[in-house]
């Protein structure tokens, strides 16, 4: 059987996207843990110079994790690994829709969430910049559109495909981070924006997405908000 | 026949690449040349609400291109439809790897020319940044390293792949503008920036590859330099 051993970290929401799409095909794996608060130094050196998760080392012989082997190959890049997983697993998952043109939309979906949500998460988690919660709304909204057009199940079909793993663990995190009031913002107001968004009637179809691909297997088999909570109490103490 | 209509202009190099993908895959299609500088009213309404191009017009009924139909899918970005069309000709060209490890390469190879080379080649050429030299020669350089760890004739693979449709219009493009010393730089150089990389040893093996890719015929049936050279001019005009 091919060697497949997949970097990642608990809290990193790219990392998840591969978490998730590993245990929709129903890979076996080994899974190594990189603390990116404390690198070991044979990571950046033997499997991804830039020193980011996740990275998958495909092929190459039966090797400890913290032993990687020069005779696999190392892939990084959270949106490429999301494609290569079921594309190395066919016809396990539906996570690669089979009409091209639904898969063109998946990949739309994708890069649209890329350009509004996860810059506003980043900006408000880490920068608490003034018009970072106007931009999640918006964000949110743009979600709740796209979906409306589709008229489907998920994201862009009726099954659960690439679009919603790649946005799952960024609506995760924001969920209990921001509801934590975690951020480097001046003022938290983190809880208040969940909080409001909840009970606002025009975000209601963007938390009954949520609420639906929390009830996916593979979510909940991936999903340690320990230790997210743990990281970011590490990243935010003052 | 499922009708397939592509929205384009000759100078983009985000358009380019779908041209190039459609000729690899001896597509029929209409083409319908939008002037991105004095665009149809109806293009925004009817096809693409951000205004740009590539769109890629699919299904739906027989239309003449400037009477679009709502009953047609729009596609809109360049590295979606890239992905896509080979997607909807499979077998018909050699655009997406069988090998999901060799697509997966060919992938990260554009996401790297994406975040080096295409934002050097705008800071240069809108801009004039001055460190927009220096990082163009790192983006060649990173072409370099790549192809070489590979050891493929192109990029990535001994065939002509997604990833040698995505970077060859903004190389062709960086060669005649920068080449005709257009821009918005206060002081252009780009002439000596091409000159001087051409005559350089150690950047000899990216012209070899451009030169390389210019034999393609995909590429020779849709390129256009009179077309760009008339935009630049008109463009960069004081």
């Amino acid at each position: 059987m091919t060697q497949l051993t997949l970097y990642t970290f608990r809290a990193c929401p790219y990392a998840h996207r591969v978490e998730i799409a590993l245990a929709e095909v129903g890979a076996e794996f080994k899974r190594f843990e990189i603390d990116l608060a404390n690198k070991p130094e044979w990571y950046a050196l033997k499997v991804n110079p830039a020193g980011k998760v996740p990275t998958l080392a495909y092929g190459g012989p039966d090797v400890p994790p913290d032993e990687p082997s020069p005779g696999s190959v190392k892939i990084p890049e959270s949106l490429v690994l999301l494609q290569l997983i079921p594309e190395l697993f066919p016809h396990a998952s539906t996570l690669i829709p089979s009409d091209p043109i639904v898969l063109a939309q998946a990949r739309l979906f994708i890069e649209s969430f890329s350009n509004t949500f996860v810059p506003a998460y980043i900006a408000l988690l880490f920068r608490g910049d003034a018009d970072g919660e106007d931009r999640l709304k918006a964000a949110m909204d743009s979600v709740i559109q796209t979906r409306r057009e589709h008229g489907k199940r998920y994201a862009v079909s009726n099954e659960f495909t690439i679009a919603d793993a790649a946005v799952l663990p960024f609506i995760a995190r924001a969920e209990v981070l921001f509801g934590g009031d975690f951020g480097n913002a001046e003022a938290p107001r983190g809880s208040r924006l969940i909080a409001e968004t909840k009970a606002d009637p025009k975000y209601q179809p963007f938390w009954e997405y949520f609420e639906l691909l929390k009830e996916r297997e593979s979510f909940k088999a991936t999903w340690w908000p320990d230790a997210i909570l743990e990281t970011a109490r590490r990243m935010f103490a003052k």
